[in-house]
């Protein structure tokens, strides 16, 4: 390991934990209580400095490390190099192909793990299909996103779910503010870092009015651009055309739109039939989980030549009719390939339910069957609390009358 | 009754059925299927020319209906006139005091009620300390408020609720549209008819960051106010302070604010102490539903003087030290009392939730044991949708690839 | 008289002195110094509670008051009344036809001015056209409106102006403040008050970007419509377009919006060829100064029959296809007509400028030329103090050093 | 020069050339024309992708050319080295010392300009200070900046300045969508490159509410962030107060602020009495011409010690408390140092506006005096038709009866 970049991932590592009060506060309970001592823990998760504080909180309580990457583009090889200097069993590295994606999954199970903590459902995944003979030593594990749920429920409903999985990706805290402020920033600001356009006066069609599309949504008109949502679900498509946002069908969003984002889980939402209809010069991004959401196959199917790199992360497809068609980050996350990913005060909440989420697995694992489990409430708000606390933000506390008045349903009006 | 009344009420209700597109078709449906042919209805609900619409669409699917005011100040004298005549019995006037107030519940449950509507839970409530003879006939109800749900929860934890009641406040469409773009606009409406006076610039004060407090602050922000929120509940506390919001204890918020909107479902939110360090001129106005967030009774103690009606809806509290507090609808519902309640376009789908809640009840509240149950969540869907046709807003529907991807798990990065 | 009418008015006219700090500050600086004294000054306003403080103001410093109406349909009965009682003579009743309109100017000119306040140049209009023999004694005067000042600039060039007059509107306080955020709000709370319609995810056109369609536009879309500008200059067009909105040519929004707000102050902004390509229900409202900018009478032509009234200040055309159009005040202006104008904030800082303007003609007409003369800018900048100082505010002074370097062009970078 | 250099400025250049479809209609134009021909130009400007399309422009209208860097820190090497190999003199290198900077101007002033382009003032103050004996050959010239324009006026009003300048800032062009849009949405992105962090929830304090104060508030805003306002015009304070910002003085805002960014074009507005109570972790950076407006000299006193690029453009200064402060660029132009400055699409404008005022003061020179000149007002409304053409906006014209109603004064209300 070189010197020099285990020393920048230090700087880096040591930056980002400056905007993580929280995590920072349960790392130091951690390291009185200990309360994950001797617990071997394999995650796959974007090895950003951010997970760098996580782990150690959690190696702080006591837990022995292995770590994979969520995610080929996402690594940041000099964080990678710190934790490696710490102690950890880190198996990442920036840029690798599939092949060796996977293999560094396969490394980090073999500390045989009784924790995993998952961003995606891969290394769960895996454990279930290729590597069933650790499943007998996992007490449980975490999930952090929507897609990866998506995945172990079905897992659940299938019965092929062997451990319980806490849906980290389902708190308050997560939802509201990682998904909707972290993505929404990051999400853009990747766009302005690859391209430098000026968004005011844009058309920015945002496909997927989730919490993420919204935060999406909101920071795209915060810039000044005009918003196109485009959704399939009626009740969110009615809360954003009710928000001001225009709400279309992608056939007709793809002919208006000057950049477009895909956020929605789900593949193919940008295909063949829109790259079709598009502007000359409309911009692509995705910011779902996947790569599966602009359909890039079809583009490069459509495209007559690719001009690579025309700006970083960007790649210009020019088609037969001479339009040109930009992709960003080759449709993977754009907020972690031409960003930074979220910035650290976001994972500071959804990190600290994740870290307080594993003492309380590694206490309560063994009275769980095996299933999908929300974060117990009061996490969330124990995170809330201290993330307040940190902002210096007091709020009111109910009075004894006001607390009984809640309680009662004798008064009337 | 008035015959110019009834004419006045006529007009008022057909202005309103224009923009309830959602709930009139709903309407000509059940004139067809006759899904509540001889059910006795009784509602204790806003008498105003929204919930006119909805006991149209009640009787054209064959119900017999008895009505009363859930609010003494409410009522719309000239719908009461036309709901009359339309043949319904209608327990409600204007300005009523307490006891006319509760002996209009009672004689709207001389109908002998299976199913009833509430709003706020005055009636359930009298149904089961004062009409328990009537509990027999009961087979389930809707309740329309937080206020109210929280109040049926208590009782059901109790043991006290002999029968379903279907919390149509909970429905996805209520809470984000009627909740937040409703109480948010008509609010604000109300503070602009009692005092005229101009909002950018100024400091609003919001208590309560629910779905209700969230439109109120959105709203205020959109007019030009700074807006201040306090909140009990760390998360929604974190989630106003990110939205840009300045979160403050009541203590603080008391000193700076020119507009205080309390809104929380809870009494006594502005009380003595905070009343006390307010500024000069400072105004008082209630969102919530029961008259109880104001402290008013604390303000006439405080108050030498109180000049009436300086403004419509708006009376001037002199105190001892000179300062000057205007209250707003004498802390009662400020957007029902100084402007006209929630516009009849959210009404729209509320009310469309509430009558097809009301028809599922009629085919199944015999399978459902006592006890507060969640809106089904077609229902929800359904009305979005409509909604959405009326708009002419045209969304995606998911290929069958997507479908399956979302039903998938085994698909990797 | 009508002794009633008196009490209401003083209520009224306290109510907005309430809200005008910096005019009561200059009142009570004229009540010292006596700027005014002896002067005739014939005003020709819209006769409400804020005029009547300004006219307070005037008669504090001195002057001789004779008042008529600059709108037939703005009159508050109650305000003429009070200011009757305060000994000055008021001309102006609400809703007089336009002959009695013209007389009430007549009258109002009988007093002989020295010094004249028009709002919308009807009163120097005829005072040029019709009453030539009072033009010796007027030393000058002040106009309110954009309108006006178009045409006095228009009767300057072509040398008919005989005396100086000072574009009160052209203040940056006036643009800025009154036309934008008193504009913006009030119309949108006349559209309220006379629909009470949901603007949450409505599409409301607004035809004109200048400083009162920017208000109308910042608005509308702080109440969660999607808002379209139709313009005729570019650099606004594209300063819309940047700031988000959708432009377009009033051709294509009149297809797609579901409220129209003229505020150009040119006519026929809304004409036949436009009516025919409504939608359904579409709401017409005028806010700019005359009734010209919505072409009724092409609306009464297109139109079978029409409903009058059916909300307040809400008429129905009924066309010939069945289309519904709604016609808000007569297309006169809505925020006066269906709300109360502009809130007495505003007024504060546009009617104190005047108050400062009246008082520097005194001291200076003697010396100007006929033709339109901007207000003194250091009267601007006094009005926004004074304004601060109310409102609390304190802001930075620059030191010396500051001031220094703004001064030179010696240092370098 | 090194192939890949320019060749990495050919593809910079490249792209910025998309985004600036008016200034290429134009730059199409000046070829047939030649309006410049023979014309020997000296500029003096940030050495960007921009700025070598506006070169490309001048160099097409027939000029020789001569370019200096405004900044040594916002020169782009690569686009230096296309400019080069394109045939135009090209003094600036990135990082450059004062010496160096100043050398360069000299150099550049060796061509002997006719017309002379200006960003700052600089190359124009040695001209008439230290390279007297070139005056003779200019005919006039063009200022980029408000600084700029400053310091010309006063040269002006001392009777210093000996040939006509353009004061292309004083555009609308320039101030409504260069100054508002393009520093706004700039300095944002450059804070988040330096320093990756949430704004959501913080407090950002805006110094100076000017076009680019007002520009960077929006954005903040947008961003999530609470925005706090100092400004030392009571006007501007108003406004800004009217908008919802919270106007304080620094000595206040000092305090409570989050991140600092100063855009007033006056010195020191963070000073030594400011920095004193600035919270732990305070972010300050400058968005003003000058690396004047932080007082860098105090803050480096008042430090124990640096940590010198903790991120990307962010140095930590330690003080004696305890407390850090993160200085981004050194305390010069954050937008372009820490991010790529304006977006190509802005500078479209003000850059067609320039090559157009170029043409203007080739042809008009001879016939003005010394002094500053506005650009024509028609070469504004030029470059706004151009680029709403090129996105595609179609609006407005008027009817001739409308015209003609502008040009009435006689028709009444």
């Amino acid at each position: 390991m070189n010197d020099g970049l285990a020393e920048a991932g230090e700087r880096r590592v040591g930056w980002a934990a400056r905007s993580m009060p929280v995590l920072q506060a349960i790392a130091a309970g951690f390291a009185e209580d200990r309360p994950l001592d001797g617990l071997r823990i394999a995650a796959c998760l974007h090895v950003t400095a951010e997970t760098a504080v996580l782990m150690g909180a959690l190696k702080a309580g006591g837990a022995e490390i292995s770590l994979a990457a969520s995610n080929p583009l996402s690594t940041q090889d000099d964080v990678a190099a710190v934790l490696s200097e710490y102690g950890m069993a880190v198996h990442a590295r920036a840029g690798v192909d599939r092949d060796t994606y996977y293999r560094h999954i396969h490394q980090t199970l073999d500390i045989a793990p009784q924790i995993v903590l998952d961003d995606g459902c891969d290394l769960v995944n895996i454990l279930h299909t290729e590597r069933t003979e650790l499943l007998g030593d996992v007490a449980g594990g975490c999930e952090e996103t929507t897609t990866g749920i998506i995945r172990l429920r079905q897992m659940a409903a299938e019965g092929a779910l062997t451990f319980p999985m806490v849906a980290v990706n389902d708190t308050r805290t997560k939802r509201m503010f990682d998904n909707r402020y972290g993505t929404g920033q990051s999400t853009l600001d990747g766009i302005m870092r690859a391209t430098n356009i000026l968004l005011a006066g844009r058309t920015v069609v945002v496909a997927g009015f989730g919490f993420c599309g919204r935060g999406v949504a909101e920071r795209a008109k915060g810039l000044g651009a005009r918003v196109v949502v485009t959704e399939i679900d009626p009740v969110k498509a009615l809360d954003a055309s009710l928000q001001g946002y225009d709400v279309q069908p992608m056939s007709r969003a793809a002919e208006i739109g000057d950049v477009f984002v895909t956020v929605t889980g789900d593949r193919d939402v940008v295909r063949a039939e829109h790259l079709a209809v598009m502007k000359d010069g409309a911009i692509l991004a995705n910011a779902g989980h996947f790569d599966v959401e602009i359909d890039v196959r079809a583009l490069e199917d459509m495209a007559q030549s690719v001009n690579f790199g025309v700006r970083p992360n960007t790649d210009e497809y020019v088609l037969d009719d001479g339009r040109r068609l930009l992709l960003l980050a080759e449709g993977r996350l754009v907020n972690l390939t031409a960003a930074e990913g979220h910035p650290a005060a976001v994972m500071d909440m959804s990190f600290s339910a994740q870290a307080l989420a594993v003492s309380w697995l590694a206490r309560e694992a063994a009275r769980l069957s095996p299933g999908v489990y929300d974060v117990p409430p009061d996490i969330d708000v124990q995170v809330a609390r201290l993330k307040l606390a940190a902002a210096g933000i007091v709020i009111d506390e109910l009075t004894p009358e006001q607390e009984e008045y809640l309680h009662s349903w004798r008064v009337g009006s």
